[in-house]
């Protein structure tokens, strides 16, 4: 992407806030952003932006020495999540369209994400997209994509809502691979955290073997990359997944809130901030 | 202050704005932001935001070649805030609480600030501003003292803003000096801004001779430094005068909208990022 400086602004805020979380003290902090800052001057030019979060953000854990600053912070939002979920299952079981009740709620749970500096209440959150028109809405095509698929896979992305996806995972009337990080980055969901959502209830587990943001397929271990070869569908939540891999074809389907002007300018002209993206690739 | 920390992003994304104001191209806005990262790391410890504000912007200036790379964002900031004049003067003319309702004004002209990263509409925020209760309100105190001053020395903030200050300098029952920056700083409003606004058909215009954000004492004239040191009443408006003159006694009433935390913070427990003040020194 051509735009990534707008992207230091962030990194900066998400290494301050890392650093706080950590528990690290003033200087610590000052420490870790001028280390950050100093890998943002240095950093190539033709990096995507979720390849440079995992580059500042592995320097950010090895200086930090934590290997998983966001742990707590990802425990809340699931939490918060599975406290919402019998309000969320009411919401799809009395809806007179319940796959599309659920791909909404399944976007609206991508609200939950510590790369952006947001300040949201959950449940109005929900309220919102449920109410709100789509930016971009393939959802025909995903609805047709979906009554001839023998299974999906989903690509996961942060703690909490994993919630929401496994609401959405249980209307789908069809096998569910569910992937997640290989290791902690940001708040993004691991192995444990789709287990504390119960997604592992309703879907195979599987690991991208990838501890960078979005799925970064070169970065990816051999077994997910024949995982993802061989998918014919392909569910992707969030931004980073489709700053990664936007020009990865039409099985893939992108279910996101545009959060920030980079993506919002990159999903459609004249998409605005705050726009939610059903979009096929 | 102890949380500048926190201001680091926002001088990062300044940096770029600026540049790309100046019509830097992505090396060079590179080049800039890289400079910036280096400045940052190496900066003193107990410098307050707006000092090292000023630092930043100095150093922008200078790389970008561009004396004033806000000069056109400053001109049209004002554009439109002169479009809504009349509007704003019906609104007061048409008021039992006319003082009231020019402090409120002088507050949502406040939003306008190119230091924050704010997307607002300039109407929606005067209806805002107008029904919201004040998160501090010294208003009382505010009044008293106009009852028995001579004069008030007027601290301006930024562009645009300066349109609004007029409304309420015209409400006044008392004359006013106006103090403008030495030299562009931001988007904030320098001699030639604050005549493009007509504040110079209100009230006296008097430079600070500084251009660092906010109210630096030691780096304003020592014209200005006497003006300050005899004035007996001033309103400072904005963030950066509120962060460099909050100590500075009970002849000062801050008039802002708390646009960040750090500031929100500091003005008082539980004050919420959006709330309008109107607090004594």
């Amino acid at each position: 992407m051509k735009t990534f400086l707008d992207c230091y602004p962030c990194f900066v805020r998400q290494a301050l806030e890392a650093a706080r979380m950590a528990g690290a003290d003033e200087q610590g902090q000052r420490r870790l952003l001028g280390l950050v800052m100093g890998e943002l001057r240095e950093i190539p030019l033709d990096m995507t932006p979720p390849e440079m979060a995992g580059r500042i953000h592995r320097l950010v854990r090895q200086e930090l020495g934590d290997g998983d600053p966001y742990r707590e912070a990802k425990q809340t939002s699931t939490q918060q999540a599975l406290a919402l979920y019998p309000r969320l299952r009411a919401l799809v079981d009395g809806s007179g369209e319940p796959m599309d009740r659920a791909v909404r709620l399944a976007i609206a749970g991508n609200i939950i994400d510590r790369g952006m500096d947001l300040d949201y209440d959950l449940w109005e959150t929900v309220e919102r997209v449920l109410a709100q028109p789509f930016a971009v809405d393939d959802g025909a095509a995903l609805r047709a994509a979906l009554s001839g698929a023998q299974e999906v896979l989903y690509l996961a992305d942060n703690a909490g809502e994993t919630v929401f996806d496994r609401v959405l995972i249980e209307t789908l009337d069809v096998p569910v691979r569910y992937a997640v990080k290989g290791g902690p980055i940001l708040n993004d969901a691991t192995l444990e955290d789709a287990v504390a959502a119960g997604v592992d209830r309703v879907a195979a587990l599987v690991s991208t073997g990838s501890n960078a943001p979005g799925t970064i397929l070169s970065d990816c271990s051999a077994a997910f990359r024949r995982v993802f070869d061989q998918a014919e569908l392909i569910i992707a939540k969030g931004q980073a997944n489709y700053e990664t891999l936007s020009e990865a074809g039409p099985r893939l389907f992108f279910l996101l809130q545009a959060k920030c002007p980079v993506i919002a300018r990159d999903v459609g002209a004249g998409v605005p901030v705050g726009s939610i993206v059903l979009k096929q690739g």
